[in-house]
């Protein structure tokens, strides 16, 4: 069956509408490489940005296996069925390789799916990390637009994937797993001190006692590092995301907290303010870079410029002179 | 008394007879920001390069108080009675506003400046980060030529002064003291893992007991921690700057042992070629930066669209584009 073409307006009006199949494809446009796909997509979120920012951003990240997609399905399948519309992306950098290591298979959060106020929609793939980044984004806003007021920015600890979720969302989550001693060891540097909170998973059954031994031991490694947002002290909670004990607790009396305080005193409308700024100046660098790298001259003439530097023909200043001076003629 | 000015050939001489006098003059004119002495620099640097390369190159770090100072006095001073020739520099990007917090008092090393062997030039003041490196690169080029076989590059850990400094030496040395729990915990992330070795100071008297547990609390740590170098396990040694003790071993057993074997394995040269290349590209990256934000027409409308952007009347990527297209124009 071939899909009926849609215009600019009718992807607007449908995204307005809160229609999943043309957010779908709409999502679609944003994340294709095509030129033609690139303009109406940048035509359609100028459209939509009016109606977008009134969701909850909420990133979350963990090893693999800590837990966090029964996490979301739990929480997420909650909130829908209190009203709410929930939104799930992925950022996963690792997904051009492996085709989607995240929500590549919806049937991983199958009740969730099933909700009609729910939208999931797996990590694009291929591409840079910039390019991932803008697609994530710009679905973001889509979503907002689409009307859903939670949206859960689910990542691994890829590359700079927690960075790039971190500098999209209002909140940041950290969920871990007991026996913390052996995970912090192995922990990425600096996860830690993202994170808005960290979530022990699996408190239950028999590793009820483990998950408090364990959230002891990051509040004590949280009082070494930097609060990642203002007025906002970063402490370590348990849950079960098999038993949901914990779950809904945790949401409304550290998240909504969050946002409500957040909102009060400034401190979210600073990080989405300079959020936004500090992308269009990482998209800058980027665009510099390849104008720069994609340049004839610069193409014809790096090899052996290169070339004498390493022999030490060239001074590696006087190299770059002669570069740029080549790019800026 | 006024200076004679110095001829391009003049300095080339001077510095390759081992003039110190000369060679100081040399520095400074890399130092200034005036274009006059950024062009004679340059070509100074680019004839004395066939004569760069023979030293062995040694970063140093580690808080203040650490004992950084003292420890290159002995060091330098034991290795310049042995007949070397020592240069001693330092990046400290905090200089700008301290005015050379670092090797700013030559009375710091008295012992050391006496030496007829030994040259020490305090941190440069002024400028960004990437013109101090391209400075204190530069410095060790003209140093090497001048024949100091040895150059110990120190730096305090200052923002990204560590990075830097591992970027331009074959070696990096980590100073730390005793008592390592607490240090440990304050200790800017990272940093251990770009030391070659990790040598504990001030293990003399009473504090020697301590020195040796704290050598294996770090040694304990190491093992989570990637490599710096391939080919080669960082360890943790301990010594006493003040009586001298363990200085000389270290010297002889660990930094001229990698030294021989980087030499010979390959490891080093393939550093020293990335590092050049690197630093190539790390300059391109900082003229592009520097050309967009200095072209009048993004000085002109960069404050418009960054506010519509703000607003919400201008998706990111489209401003992007609006002033990619205005700058490549």
């Amino acid at each position: 069956v071939k899909q009926v073409k849609l215009t600019v307006d009718d992807y607007v009006k449908g995204i307005l509408a809160g229609n999943r199949m043309i957010l779908s494809r709409a999502i679609t446009l944003i994340e294709s490489n095509a030129s033609v796909h690139f303009a109406m997509a940048q035509e359609v979120i100028q459209k939509i940005l009016p109606y977008t920012g009134k969701s909850m951003r909420i990133g979350i990240t963990g090893v693999p296996g800590a837990g966090k997609s029964t996490l979301i399905e739990a929480l997420g399948t909650k909130l829908c069925q209190q009203g709410h519309k929930v939104a799930v992306l992925a950022v996963d950098p690792s997904s051009t390789v492996t085709r989607g290591s995240i929500l590549g298979d919806k049937t991983r959060m199958e009740q969730l799916s099933r909700e009609p106020n729910a939208f999931i929609r797996p990590s694009p793939s291929g591409g840079t990390l910039g390019g991932l980044t803008r697609k994530s984004r710009e679905t973001l806003l889509l979503c907002e637009a689409a009307g859903y007021d939670t949206i859960l920015v689910e990542t691994v600890g890829v590359g700079q994937s927690e960075t790039t979720v971190r500098s999209m969302v209002d909140f940041f989550l950290l969920v871990v797993l007991t026996g913390a001693g052996d995970e912090l060891q192995g922990m990425k540097k600096g996860v830690m001190e993202l994170a808005d909170a960290i979530l022990v998973n699996k408190a239950d059954g028999d590793n009820k006692q483990r998950a408090l031994v364990t959230r002891a031991e990051y509040e004590r490694i949280l009082q070494f590092l930097r609060q990642a947002t203002e007025h906002w002290t970063t402490h370590a909670y348990t849950c079960s995301a098999y038993t949901g004990e914990g779950i809904m607790d945790f949401w409304q009396n550290v998240v909504k907290v969050f946002m409500k305080q957040g909102f009060a005193n400034g401190v979210l409308k600073e990080r989405r303010k300079q959020q936004t700024i500090s992308w269009v100046y990482t998209m800058i660098e980027e665009h510099l870079h390849n104008l720069f790298y994609r340049c004839p001259e610069i193409i014809k003439s790096k090899g052996e410029i290169e070339e004498d530097v390493i022999n030490g023909k060239l001074s590696a200043t006087l190299a770059v002179q002669q570069l740029i001076d080549k790019f800026a003629n």
